[in-house]
């Protein structure tokens, strides 16, 4: 059978699903030359059957009859590129159900529905695999699988949203506020309408729970992350930075501890991060991604490239379709486990509470300019045993009453900081809620 | 066979073969639960049984036996790591030839003899992995096999020696010649007594033979990759390229060409280059090293770690390990080529003469500080058709008589350049071979 082709069916012909279709079209031959046998698009299905994708499907099948592409014979390979959560969940439980094995894009329903979905596909026997999920193009799910399967993963660190980056990217560089960069970003298409999930960090969290899972062979908890956005961000936050010698950058952060018993626990976390200027995640700038992997073999490592868009995103998910090409045109099947995690059985590991957590931090607090509030608030952080390393109260502007003070802290463990910030933002001179950044040095 | 073990043999128990033992022993565990059953280091081959590598080998067969190590029934998969030409070549066609799977860090041996040896394996339908030989712990090759198994590969550039990046790092920050930091970088142990393979760039180039071939399906040809190295570089190089905005990196680049026929050609050259600062290779320092991958559907990609290295090493060998064991265990076999390259057949592609090269140029002049010099140096490039950009000329030292005349270029044919440094070089106020560092922007 060494011509035979594999048959792959798409759910979703929107505008990652038009790529997919011209990486399949376009990189056919080149494709085959490598598998040793065609990877053949049979089927395309979606309810918009009218407008241009800007690619000629010829003679490929094409309706808006998802249910009959999961039981299409000529389908080996399903790629659910719907989005969202209901129909997609059911779009991949069924596909599993018939015994088609699975290609996704789509991180949020994985780390919604990621345990049930890969348990399914596990007792059935197929695959599941969702490079595209995390990073888009960057083949990072695959270094943490194979290349870096020898290690013990120490941690993480990732830029995992392009939408966030780039406003950071540009905040910093123009000097200007949130609302206006992100303005910006959305005319220029790197935001969408409804920015939330991106720019609250919900997005980089659904990639966070998926990266966390693979590193360390834990259950996918999404709900137990921690996630902060980057709407609270100011120009004085990037000023402060600069001057300090670091960059700030939307990170997901996980991290594995072991204790003197050999209980494990880990850090999975997002949040705005202070990075050190001098660090490679540092110089990752604009819509790009980027992924730092320290394994207890190979030291630091990194992945880098776009975390977004048609072709990049493509790239991903046929690079996913080749590799169970190459299975199912053996005639194998078993690989679900490594495509799926470094390890067949995913274990539930507790997450460390963010008041564990020891750290610097950098406090933007607002208050009147008066005698004494300096006093006030340095007393409340010495009772919360926060120790200043530097503090700073901007000049207030013309007509202006209220001013930042800046504050860095030494090492100190996060539940203090919230104290301190709880009995600082009920001081009557406060007139804002404070706002807080975590400092990571060691990437 | 659920539990049954896979074996390994190691020959070579020098730091990296140490390094192997140490991740097989230490991670043994993690390994097993991961792949599903354990990979067992069954037997270590070495001509020196007696120094103490700093790992309990406990009851593993350990003799200078490599010969029976490859009959060994116990031993699945053979790991290379003597290397050298000779010995190694006829150990790997050995191993081959009994059956059994090869692992290997030996770029070298891969870059002279791997059409032979993986010719040889594929006949006999058994892996040959080489991971560590390229980017030591970085799984590049890996992201190129299968992550971006979907995409034509347009270029890469790769800082693939981790001595040489060293001591560019530290002629750039100390301005210090290159005999003082190399002999710096000796002391520290990141370069060997003898060095050429090093800093003339001949091990950069067994690397780059290997991407070459593996990003664009061609046959080896390390013999015709034209390399230079770092030893000619002077500090006055380092301050012209900071002042015009560029670092200076050895590079191993890598670039396809098709012609409107549809015929290839391929760009694959070692040199120190020019690269824009703001580049993220630019930020690579010390002995890190990383590769820059463009493919047609993902935009750019970049991978970075530790390019040497007793455990990042280990990581890759043991990876290679892992995923060869998975197929051993369940049976199968025929990944070779996939496993070798992206593609079951290599084909010979021509490379492009350096000569053919269109590029800015950077070029440092020695000459005598003379009336006349400059135009008689600016008159031989504008009569080869070298457009300048800038040129200066150093004011000379106390008690001495000849200064370097620095010139950047606009983008012109190496041949041109070539030429006009031809008739340069023979001026008699000309008192030194002149130097040339290419320019590459598009990184």
């Amino acid at each position: 059978m060494a011509s035979e082709s594999v048959g792959v069916g798409l759910v979703g012909f929107g505008t990652i699903g038009a790529g997919v279709a011209k990486v399949l079209i376009n990189n056919r031959d080149v494709i085959a030359q490598r598998l040793g046998f065609p990877l053949d698009l049979v089927h395309v299905a979606d309810l918009d059957l009218d407008t241009d994708r800007g690619v000629d499907l010829g003679s490929i099948r094409f309706d808006s009859d998802g249910a009959g592409l999961i039981t299409n014979p000529d389908v080996d390979i399903v790629i659910e590129l719907v989005g969202g959560y209901d129909f997609a969940r059911k779009l991949c439980l069924d596909a599993i159900a018939a015994g088609k094995h699975v290609v996704t894009a789509n991180k949020a329903l994985l780390a919604v529905h990621g345990n049930e979905i890969f348990g399914a596909a596990s007792e059935k026997g197929v695959d599941v695999a969702f490079e595209a999920a995390v990073g888009g193009g960057i083949p990072v799910l695959r270094a943490l699988r194979e290349g870096l399967a020898a290690n013990q993963i120490q941690n993480l660190y990732g830029i995992l949203n392009g939408t966030t980056n780039f406003v950071l990217t540009e905040m910093e560089r123009t000097g200007a506020d949130f609302e206006v960069v992100l303005k910006q970003a959305q005319e220029l298409g790197y935001a969408e309408a409804d920015p939330t999930f991106d720019v609250e960090g919900v997005d980089a969290a659904h990639k966070l729970a998926l990266l966390t899972s693979m590193a360390f062979g834990s259950t996918l908890d999404f709900k137990s992350i921690p996630t902060e956005g980057i709407s609270k961000l100011t120009p004085l936050d990037f000023e402060s930075a600069e001057a300090n010698g670091y960059r700030i950058k939307l990170l997901g952060i996980a991290k594995r501890h072991v204790a003197p018993d050999g209980s494990e626990t880990l850090e999975s976390r997002v949040h705005p991060t202070l990075i050190p200027r001098a660090s490679l995640l540092a110089d990752v700038d604009g819509a790009m991604n980027a992924v730092a992997i320290r394994g207890d073999a190979v030291g630091p490592t990194l992945y880098y490239g776009a975390g977004a868009g048609e072709l990049p995103t493509a790239s991903a998910v046929v690079g996913d379709l080749m590799e169970i090409a190459r299975e199912v045109h053996r005639g194998a099947s078993g690989r679900v486990a490594p495509l799926a995690f470094p390890q067949p059985t995913l274990v539930p590991k507790p997450l460390r509470a963010l008041g564990d957590l020891v750290s610097r931090f950098y406090l933007r607090i607002e208050a009147l300019d008066r005698p004494g509030v300096l006093a006030k608030i340095t007393g409340a952080l010495g009772e919360h045993g926060v120790g200043i390393e530097s503090i700073h109260q901007q000049g207030a502007a013309p007509g202006e009453d209220s001013v930042p003070v800046v504050v860095w802290t030494h090492e100190v463990r996060e539940a203090g900081v919230r104290d301190a910030l709880k009995a600082i933002d009920a001081l009557a001179e406060v007139t804002a809620a404070s706002n807080v950044i975590r400092v990571e040095e060691d990437l």
